[in-house]
C-alpha cells in the first residue's frame, strides 16, 4: 500500500504540500497540484477514509441525532456517555442536532443514511414519545431519553418511577409521614413516573396518599417557590420535588418565611444537575438521572447487536435513578411547620 | 442516474429489501442478496453519499471538535449555533466530544482530516488558550471561545472587557460608586477581561479603583457566598459578578443576613444563564455571552472563507456581550448596607 511519503517522494514535493492537494486547499499552484495528482495516479494511492470505506463496506460512525440535548445541561451527558462508549469501540460519532424541527429531524436521518452510518442513536431533551421517521427502519436504531410511539423499537429510558420511589423512601426512613410531592404536569412520563414511585413508597410504609398534600405545575424554581407556599398551609414536615429547580424555588420560599432546611422542613428533589443541587444552602439531597449512562448504553447496544434477531430491538429497557445524599434531608421537625412559622412572626 | 426503484423494479423486490442490501443488514437471505446485488451492477447504481462525494469532491462536512462543551449548560449553545448555520449552508456538523484529552484530541483532528472535511471549529467550554494540533494545518479552521497558543489562527471569542464595562457601567448610570467586583481567578481570560472592563468603566466615571472592594476567588455559588459576607463589611452599594452562579451565592449571603436585592445592594452577573438568571429572586440583570452567535460566526466564517488568502487566518475576533436587564439593579440604598444591618440585628 503506498503511503502520503511515497506521493511526495515521487512528485519531488513536501508531505504538507501532498496533504494540501488532497484536502483541496485553494492555497496552490496548478502546476504543483497537477504534479502530485500525477504521482497519486501513478502509484494508485488512495488517501481518504471514503474510498477506505468503499474497500472495507464499514464506515465505523455511528448517528447521535437529538432535537435539542446541547441546550440542556442535564441531557449533555447523554453525548458524554455516547461518545466515551464510541471512542472505545473505535466509532465515531456523527451528532445531529435538529433544534426540535421535523424537517430538519427527517433530513438528518438521511444524511446519516447517506454516509453509511453502523447504527443510529435518537435522543430527547426530556423523557417523551417520539415519532421515529420511515427512514429509520433501515439501520439499527437505540431511542434514547424517549420511546416510540409509532411502533416497537429498542429504547433506553430513565427509571423514573424507581427515582420517585428511592426519594420519598429516604424521607419516609427517616420518619417523615406528611411528605409533599410538587409535581409537573402529568403528560410528562417523568412526572407521572416520579409520582407513581411517591404513591408506592408511601403505601408501602402504610401512609394513605393525601391528594392536599399534592401539587402539580411546571418545572420551574417560580413553581417551586409558589407551591411551597401554599403548602406550608397544609403543615408537611418534607417536600419531594419533580426537579432541582423546583427545590431551588421551594428554598426560597422556606428562608422568606423564615424556615430552615432540613431542621423545619427537609426536601428532596430530582435531576442532580450540577448547577444547582450540590451549590444550593444546605446541598440538595437529589436523585440522579442516569443520562451518561444512557449514552452509553445505546452504543454499547448498537455495536454489540449486529446480528441479533429483531426482537431484540422491541424493548424499553429502564436505568436505575439513584439517590444522591446531601444534607436537606432529617428527621422531622417536632413543631409543625405551620405553628413555628406563626410563633417566628409573633416575635 | 438509476434511483433506488429501478433497482427493486429490476430485482423485483421491494425499496426495503434493496435498502437493506445496501446498509448491510443481517437479516436478510444470501440469494435475495445477490439478486439485488446483481441488479445494482447492472444499473451502476451509486447509492451512497460517499461514492457520490468521490465524484464531486466535496463531502459537505464541517467538524466541530470540542473538548467538553455539552457539559457546561452555558457553551452548548456555541454547537446550536454552529448546527443552525450549517443547515442554512447545506453543511452537516460532525461533531467530535474529546473529554479535554490530548490524545482523543489528535484522534479527533485525524478522523475529521480522514473523513474529508472541509473545514474545523474547535471550540472549548470556557475561554482559553489552546495548543492546536499539527494536523490543523491542512485545512480551514476556527477556534471558538479560544485562542491558539502555538501560532495565528482564525479565532472568535468573547469580548469580555466590553462585558466587563458594560455590568459596571450599568451600575455606575445608576449612581453606584462603591461597586464591588468577585471575580476569578486572573488566569483566567474571562475573569482578567471583565476585571479590565470594570476598571475602565470606573476611570470613565471618575471613580479611583480601589482594591478593597475587589475579591478573587473561583466561579462558584460558594465563592460568591463567601466573598459577599466578607465585602458587607466595607460596605458596597453594588456587586459586580464575574458569573451567575457567583451572584446566586451573593444573594443567599444577603437573604441570610435579611438584606433585600436591590433595595439594599444591587447585584450584576456573568452569563446569563438559562437556569439561574431569570428564576432567581429577584432575577438578575447580567450580561449574556454570545455562545450562539459564536458558533454561527465560526461557520459562516469557513463557508465564506474558501479561496480567501492566509491572512484571514490570524486573527481575534471579538463579538459583543450585552447586558440583558431584569430586576436586581436599582438606585443605591441611602443608608450604607453595613448600618442598616446592624440597625436590623437591634431590632
Amino acid at each position: 500500500m503506498p503511503t502520503i511519503k511515497d506521493v511526495a517522494k515521487l512528485a519531488g514535493v513536501s508531505f504538507k504540500t501532498v496533504s494540501r492537494v488532497i484536502n483541496r486547499s485553494p492555497h496552490l499552484k496548478d502546476e504543483m497540484r497537477q504534479k502530485v495528482l500525477r504521482a497519486i495516479d501513478a502509484l494508485e494511492y488512495r488517501p481518504h477514509h471514503n474510498a477506505r470505506h468503499l474497500r472495507t463496506g464499514r464506515s465505523n460512525v455511528l448517528a447521535f441525532i437529538n432535537d435539542d440535548i446541547a441546550m440542556t445541561p442535564f441531557a449533555g451527558r447523554i453525548i458524554q456517555g455516547a461518545q466515551e462508549a464510541s471512542w472505545r469501540n473505535g466509532m465515531l460519532l456523527l451528532t445531529l442536532h435538529t433544534g426540535g424541527d421535523r424537517s430538519f429531524e427527517r433530513a438528518a436521518f438521511h444524511a446519516a443514511l447517506e454516509r453509511q452510518v453502523e447504527g443510529i442513536i435518537f435522543a430527547t431533551m426530556y423523557h417523551r414519545a417520539v415519532e421515529v421517521p420511515d427512514a429509520a427502519f433501515e439501520l439499527p436504531l437505540v431511542l434514547v431519553d424517549c420511546f416510540a410511539s409509532n411502533g416497537p423499537y429498542m429504547s433506553v429510558v430513565p427509571d423514573e418511577i424507581g427515582g420517585g420511589y428511592a426519594a420519598t423512601k429516604c424521607l419516609l426512613e427517616k420518619g417523615h409521614r406528611r411528605i409533599a410531592m410538587i409535581n409537573a404536569d402529568l403528560k410528562y412520563p417523568a412526572a407521572a413516573g416520579r409520582l407513581e414511585g411517591y404513591r408506592k413508597a408511601l403505601s408501602e410504609f402504610g401512609v394513605k396518599f393525601d391528594s392536599s398534600l399534592l401539587r402539580t405545575g411546571g418545572w420551574w424554581q417560580e413553581d417551586g417557590y409558589e407551591h411551597a407556599m401554599s403548602l406550608l398551609e397544609v403543615k408537611p414536615t418534607a417536600i419531594f420535588c419533580v426537579s432541582d429547580r423546583v427545590a431551588m424555588g421551594v428554598y426560597d420560599a422556606l428562608k422568606e418565611r423564615g424556615l430552615r432546611v432540613p431542621e423545619d422542613l427537609s426536601v428532596v428533589g430530582f435531576d442532580d444537575q450540577e448547577l444547582i443541587a450540590p451549590h444550593v444552602r444546605p446541598p440538595l439531597t437529589t436523585i440522579r438521572v442516569p443520562y451518561c449512562e444512557m449514552g452509553s448504553w445505546a452504543v454499547e447496544h448498537l455495536v454489540k447487536s449486529e446480528g441479533e434477531s429483531d426482537k431484540s430491538r422491541k424493548q424499553v429497557v429502564t436505568l436505575e435513578c439513584p439517590l444522591v445524599v446531601r444534607a436537606s434531608v432529617s428527621k422531622p421537625s417536632r413543631v409543625p411547620v405551620a405553628t413555628r412559622r406563626l410563633r417566628l412572626a409573633n416575635t
